[in-house]
């Protein structure tokens, strides 16, 4: 059962904070192993990267080398089925298809001074890509985090994979074929990451690291951000649905599941008007976890953080979804353009009642690489952003400059900078 | 003297490396003292604010209050003299009308299978610039970190200012006041920091924090990320100027000067095809530096960083420029666009003879916030987009829904999620 909350009672607002507060996440601190780990990659190059898959992953990587060769892709391309390599196709050409809209214009202009001004987008040179082994490895994922980069004109796309005891999964290959990645690598943790960023004698380093992984991998990532670039950092994931009860209650169970099913530390919640209708919500869940096979995960997700909050009405909605500000909000309402529309803080929306999230996770073409953990208030999905950067631009003409000097002198004389106000008097005649 | 490279040496690219490797600053650890004095501002808030200032600042702000009041503004711009405030009040316009043109656009389409796709963006709620005391409190700055969130939307704007011994600076609450800041606090260090993420009974918190500081702000910033957005963690400043012989060497020198005056880890390269040049440069620099009011700041910054690298052609430049990717570029060459179209990786260029840098630094319109340390490889200048996010959107209806569907339910099958075919099966008549 998860816990209710019902914003008639005296106690809500503590209630409700005592929600937005729920850690979902105990944070192992392996700061000190990880810089050991990034300092002998440093130092050591691909020797360290042998010696910590041998331990870590049971591979020996002088047999197989460090590279997934393209054979070997083929081969994994080959071996699934035609119709996941369909599906996987479709998301991928879905996905190029709307990030392709994300691709930020240049600008350049002259203004009334004759200055001219303007922005210049160009894609990083190159782009690392961290993808988990064993049960977290998404072929989904690779698309939606190696797809954005493709379309920004990212000219190199570097993924690590871990293979431990040398098992590889074909569904994540075939991903990473159709999405353009250009060298693979089996190695995992902290050293693949270290690898990435600083290079080794067979793996060149990249400009930026995107990609989920374990504690180990989001230190690795934190640690080496300032010498590369990074995305965010992903918590668990969490979905809130609005719902009325004009909604099959089975249909709302279902997609509270299918957060819950993640892992046991993800997070759904229910906001209703209807009290009935939370009830009905509360019992499709009990049934439909019955015939789950990942029953006990999303059991245990249901149990631990699940909420359903009962409103006076869905006018109260917006506020709380915007203190929650979640990662995926799903709008299950009669008006479900006019409740968006009073909210702001949410990764993404589904709107309406034929919007499951999962239609966002494979192949709706948005990326389902979202801000947890509330902080969608100040960050947003993975895009084409993502791997581009700007460029400004700034060209003065003898005559603009002199427009300019006045103002410019005196505000580098105000901040006691005088060679910045030579750099300006000097060009003057 | 600044070292000199000559790529016609053997030794070139061992040299090149060596100067991009260089250091400039010693980051002191701090994160142990930081992470107590957050832990004391979120355990007592207000009061610890109070110890902290009268500790570090010498000031007792249960005698002047936190907040620095309107009256208080009022009399800093009635202070300062009308010259430097129409140069504040350019600057501001000419920031806003620049970043006016930044503002991203949402998007909204229904693709061929009849689903809608779309981006929508909107401003975080709230966002807190810090701003260093002493020496390095810029108004500039000021503005080019306001300017952009004002123009974003962002309706609530807190800035919080160390005053050592009581003294503020009028220049800074001016260029507050023109830039939209609604409310100003007197503290600074990591406590100010913590406040502003954290909030106490005086403050509230803010979603996302941006500004410069020493290395105990630099390491809170740092800490509090994820419970609020930050922007970059700003090294010291940098430029790199390409200069063909045709340019007036004194000009030039000035440039590089006006980098070094800022501290003494400022970094100033010059590229150029002309050894005569070069050497001229070197004498310019020597020449300008005696008259400079901060000689001992900027003799220090071109003596240990300074760098004037010789090429055979302009040709080469491209290439070595991207390996830099300087914060600053400034191309007095005779065709800067024909090779800017060749280089990628800059923070903000600055084209042809007559676009000193400073201009960029004041009242150009483009942001002084730039990528530094070789990140503009990876990252851009501070704009509209830091103080917005996106929220993407999917709609689907019973037809396009049931389009989608197979390969939906084929990849959620594919990675084992059953729950998330059923929330998109379920809704299959």
């Amino acid at each position: 059962m998860a816990i209710r909350l019902d914003s008639r009672k005296d106690s809500f607002e503590a209630d409700f904070q005592a929600l937005l507060a729920t850690k979902r996440e105990t944070s192992e601190d392996v700061d000190a192993v990880v810089r050991e780990i990034i300092a002998d990659v440093r130092a050591r190059g691909d020797a360290a990267l042998y010696d910590y898959t041998k331990k870590f992953d049971r591979l020996d990587l002088t047999e197989t080398g460090l590279a997934i060769s393209a054979e070997e892709v083929d081969a994994a391309v080959a071996s699934i089925d035609a119709d996941t390599r369909a599906a996987l196709t479709l998301a991928r050409d879905r996905i190029a298809a709307h990030h392709g809209r994300q691709v930020p214009g240049d600008d350049r202009y002259k203004d009334s001074t004759g200055v001219e001004l303007g922005s210049r987008w160009t894609a990083v040179e190159s782009a690392g890509l961290y993808v988990p082994g064993g049960t977290a490895a998404y072929p989904s994922s690779v698309l939606m985090n190696a797809v954005p980069a493709l379309v920004a004109g990212v000219k190199r796309i570097a993924m690590v994979v871990p293979t431990p005891d040398g098992v590889v999964n074909p569904l994540v290959l075939t991903a990473a074929r159709l999405a353009g990645v250009s060298e693979i690598y089996r190695i995992g943790g902290a050293q693949a990451v270290a690898a990435l960023a600083y290079g080794t004698e067979t793996i060149k380093p990249v400009a930026k690291i995107v990609g989920p992984g374990n504690a180990f991998v989001a230190a690795a990532k934190r640690q080496v951000f300032g010498t590369v670039g990074i995305d965010m950092i992903a918590g668990p994931s969490e979905i809130l649905v609005v719902a009325d009860d004009g909604n099959d209650p089975a249909w709302i169970a279902a997609d509270l599941l299918a957060q819950a099913e993640h892992d046991r530390s993800a997070q759904s919640i229910l906001i209703t008007d209807s009290s009935d209708f939370a009830d009905a919500v509360e019992a499709a869940v009990a049934d439909q976890l019955k015939t789950l096979p990942r029953e006990e995960i999303a059991s245990a997700s249901w149990r631990d953080f699940g909420a359903i909050i009962v409103v006076d009405s869905l006018e109260d909605a917006p506020a709380l979804v915007d203190r929650v500000a979640p990662e995926h909000l799903e709008l299950a309402v009669a008006d479900p353009e006019g409740l968006f529309a009073k909210i702001t803080n949410a990764g993404a929306v589904f709107l309406g009642r034929h919007t499951p999230e999962t239609i966002g996770d494979y192949v709706g073409g948005s990326n389902h690489v979202l801000p947890t953990a509330r902080s969608a208030r100040f960050s947003s999905g993975l895009s084409v952003l993502d791997f581009v950067k700007r460029t400004s631009i700034l060209k003065c003409d003898p005559a603009s400059l002199k427009t300019l000097s006045g103002a410019a002198v005196a505000l580098a004389e105000a901040e006691g900078l005088h060679a910045h106000g030579r750099s300006v008097t000097i060009r003057l005649n």
